[in-house]
């Protein structure tokens, strides 16, 4: 899908702007385009891309064909920026990143997606009713848009702290192999995040820093505003990484704790049953039996009582024995 | 709760300022005005920063909605500061930091925050009683009131390291999944700690060093001061957390240790008794029973004795054996 | 084997140059000449680097008798750059990278390697074929030819991202020794690949970035290109190093969970039918015998019920005492 | 308790000196004054401090409140240095760091200690006793106060080397849970080790590079020696460690080891007489009695021979399967 | 060991110089005078180095009272240079590095060490036989020493990477206590090798990059190739470090997953004979006995068969739900 919008002045957009009238936009210096390419094949594209708006064709090979972590290369008269949107589906424990490429010259924006973008869309829309989103230039609307992807992050970060919480929770409870594979999913979830994060704070520290004639020094404090957020937003995805971390070695020393008492159990019922079962056996030998020699004394009353007795205070013993180690 | 104090030349403070008094005491370029937001909403505190103070959007909005990590924003007219204070409950084992947001002007000083802060309440009533707290100028009531903050810092600080001493002893004791508990919740608290430290120090490092035309140059040291705290504070949490990593993995091998022992003594019992239990039910088997064929020797006296010898010797060699294999 | 091209302002290429006239070809300074080395002995190769090319001694050294980290040297009319390409079998998972040395001068480029390398190879092709890979000089030449080699790269490294993803499958299904060794190899792989890309990027960065006077500044925008791409590849790398790193853990967890359940097994059965056994042995013994005092009554009908009872009680009630503490 | 020594030129050190003649002994540019607060109260060496030397208030409070890590403050005309000097007690595997603050100005040197440290009491002597101690100024004095510190550290150093073997030999003869304890001390030790070195080194390295008026770049070169011992204490600092770190990770191995050895016991014993045991009690079973209908011949002669062929074979049948597995 | 090799303008060396003579020999601003303490006490080392070759006192001590790590010092005149040959015993699997320290002046090179290092000898002798020793000043002669010891680098190298594969080996057939030794015995191998080269490099580099006027800048190229040479080598060092550390792993896995099917076995056995054995004690008992009340019929012959079908039956069914529940 390509669509595009154009205002003058900051006045009303003119939404229904046709491809041919693109270049025509371009050249009112008072005029502010934005062509957004979503899902676009790369063959409708790149003529565009290459003819209207003359970029370099690495950079476009860079929007069109390639996936990229966020970065930020200046092209003389143009920015381009590749952005990444975070789409993160908390039951399934996915987490996506969207490769939003932006072009940012004086006058216009020209955003290039695959698949669509949320956060994109509510600025698309607040562009066509909103005053101030149209009146204050390119880079005051690439802020804008930027602003707005933080607000998908904040909100990705804060259902996975929910998910940790909930597994911590369940670590101590009945952890299982599903326990193992939602930490793992967590786990990869966090790297993700924090490998998009670096680069994308470093991207805003540059349009924050650096003197991109395109970035009016006014705006750099917007810029540097957001940038605010993405330090914040990588430095929670640190603790996030941490907390993963430490549910994992919890769930493992739970589990080997859980292991100790099931030996301990193991151990103990094997230690106060197998004496006295030998004894058992011992007098069900048959050199007591009525036929054998001299030994039928040994089944006497007074060795029954003696064997009770036996068998009676030897897991006593026992018992006290295991407590006295310090097992039970 | 919004409240004011003003000074003239470090006069008497005048404690009963209402806000509309609040413009005039700016324009007086020898006193000293200090606004406290506490837990005041932002529809309250937006207008008095915004229209009195003259604040810059975005600096308002980082103090009355966002949270963050410690930083320091130089406005040119004003600096935003945003600080941590500590809460620290070692009972609950909970580590709560509390923004704090201050915007320091040549005359005045703003601190808003959501909670209560103990060591802004000190320095609140020390400003009233102690003519030193009004007589320095804003910088010098910044530097006694983050001074005020490391002073909490610290008793935090040895509150941890006392705790984590008795989980240590507590380890080697009598290990057990509360313990896990505890040691995971200590990690947690310490990594929350150095997370909180390592920005502030940098934000200490900043007002010590660079050139803020706020900060006068002779208050420079007091601020390396307190710098030196915080490495401090911060090279005590590393330790901190190093000693929990060392209190996990003493856990882990006493625990493994544990489980050792259980399984040699299950090994010996079951080493000691299965040899013989099989003996007791090979001559408790009915081939020697009286009517059976020539078999009634098999339970003759001499065999009784020899048996009786095996049970006495068995368990006795077993024994020895794995004595030697150094098991016990 | 040694093999040259040579192409006059980019014209059809002189496929059939001898040895002797590559001094004359050199001359030519609108010429460009490709000469090379696959796998010729260094006695063969430095007499024709040293009398034609006049390399420096410890540049020719470098090329033909040692292996390198990539890296990049200036000899100020000549570059020598050492690169590695990319060879991965996925069955056998055995990553090999051969050297690739190249001398990079204002009119020529000398390549030299030890084993067939199919991106040179595809390249070599193509500077025969395609009138675009002769014409700007011998700089966007060395540009082709990396570009070339990022392709088999990135190849690469998806076969080990899809080769982890099955054995995470494994890892939940059926782990076992083989498992631990695959997982190993593609330790190895990884952090191969990683100590690999990292200086290769590093080339990169110094040919995009530093003023060789052999590299056109129009060109340094193709090798920044090249450049990202290797940043990229380096983050995959980074990543799939983070995923063995994440399947090992797994594994392990996956191990110790299965060794959990088969020590409750055991341990469950033990449990259930020692004490019952015990009984069984209990009423085995002699002193019920008929000849025996008294004691007959123990095994009349009454008692029987009452054994039948125990033997019927004590396994149900263990283990709902089992399943009171959670084991199973 | 306070004392001071001062000399004039390097002659013979008046050793008597009292409090009052300090103000004096420090207007003599060619002397030589040294001050030495040990144990001594913050009441009483806050008077001679501030009111003798006119240190600042903030470096005062450094000295005598507080505790540092090492630093280094230039204060234009005295240099205040915060050191640390090791005390390591071998036997109790105790390594306390002794704060030792000292100001260096031009004509003098005041060190400040809370416990009597044994390099410093050395060097105290040879001042009076060595007249190379008194002859090249307050800052040749603190090199060699320095350097005597190293000394110590040398040999603390040694001691936990021998230590660490010492535990090594021990870990594969006979670990316990005393074991355990000593590693994790010895891992405290060594943490705490380093973190008291790594910013002495920096102390030293500033002392060496930086021009601070007060050190004579003729000293710096000896400044520059003693920088290489702390960065070689470091160094072997870093490899106690790891030496640590490994001998932990051994300890696990071997106690993993050990128990894999007494499982296989265990299961070597109970699969050779499980199956035999069984045996035994089936034909103890009744149905074999004398009145039971027609099973007598199961305990016939002939059936006695099979059942004791079964009984020596089937041990040694299990013996060879298990052995073929691998096992044993 | 006290020997010296003289020679004037590469002319053939005079190798009997006499101590008298090397002030005379280093009058000569054409010679090149080479000596080389070996095994010298430093009671005798020291008059030599400090009266005729007038070295700094603080380097003698560097060179013949201590240990370090490698280092360059600029004393104006002459280069003070630290290094480490290597001594690899691949059996003992022993790793020592032996210090060299080299004085370095315009038209002599000093050498010292304690140990005979063979790479040492090696550039001895070629200097009496070979000409291009002798002919290009004391830094190409540096040069050619610390090429020469890089040889011996390399070869310990590859055979601690030989030894690694082949522990490798082992650890997935035999592994045992020993296997841990060699394992933990390489680590510290590794480790040391690592702290060894890493400071080497940095000497290189130094002597590569810095204009230090002993070192004449035509042969600065070639301390850049062992520059290399020696990242090289860290490089290989850091991989054989993963190398050990990834055995490590490997052997904790195989160990666990034998662990884990000696349990299986156990319980396998445990869980097929446990129920009926109890079932053959149960028949043992004396309630069935011919003169107990009505219980005879629970010997008789269907009893039997259907006891024979339940001995049968069970291990069967137990057989196929462990088989069910993945363990076998």
């Amino acid at each position: 899908m390509l669509r595009a919008q154009f205002t003058h002045k900051g006045g009303p957009p003119d939404i229904s702007l046709s491809q041919e009238k693109y270049a025509q936009a371009l050249e009112d210096s008072e005029g502010l385009l934005w062509v957004d390419f979503q899902g676009e094949s790369p063959e409708a594209s790149e003529p565009v891309l290459l003819d209207i708006f003359h970029f370099h064709p690495l950079a476009i090979e860079d929007a069109i064909y390639q996936t990229h972590v966020p970065k930020v290369d200046d092209w003389e008269s143009y920015l381009y920026i590749a952005l990444h949107a975070i789409a993160y589906e908390a039951q399934a424990g996915e987490l996506e990143m969207i490769e939003l490429d932006v072009f940012m010259g004086a006058n216009y924006l020209v955003t290039h997606h695959d698949l669509p973008i949320p956060a994109l869309e509510r600025v698309w829309e607040s562009f066509q009713r909103d005053e101030r989103y149209r009146k204050q230039g390119a880079d005051h609307l690439l802020y804008l848009l930027v602003d707005e992807l933080t607000v998908d992050f904040m909100k990705a970060v804060e259902e996975i702290d929910e998910e940790i919480g909930f597994i911590e929770d369940q670590v101590f409870e009945k952890p299982d192999n599903k326990t193992v594979k939602r930490i793992f999913a967590l786990k990869q979830v966090t790297l993700h995040l924090r490998r998009s994060l670096s680069p994308t704070r470093e991207v805003l520290n540059k349009l924050a820093r650096d003197d991109y004639p395109m970035i009016d020094s006014r705006d750099r404090v917007y810029f540097r505003d957001v940038y605010d957020h993405f330090v914040r937003l990588h430095d929670i995805a640190e603790s996030l990484r941490d907390m993963v971390g430490g549910v994992l070695d919890t769930y493992l020393s739970v589990v080997n704790n859980r292991m100790n008492d099931v030996m301990k159990t193991l151990t103990l019922i094997t230690t106060l049953f197998m004496p006295i079962s030998f004894l058992a056996g011992f007098f069900g030998m048959n050199f007591f039996q009525p036929v054998s020699a001299g030994l039928m004394s040994w089944t006497d009353n007074p060795s029954f009582i003696i064997s009770m007795g036996i068998f009676l205070l030897t897991p006593v013993l026992m018992y006290y024995w295991i407590r006295r180690r310090g097992w039970m």
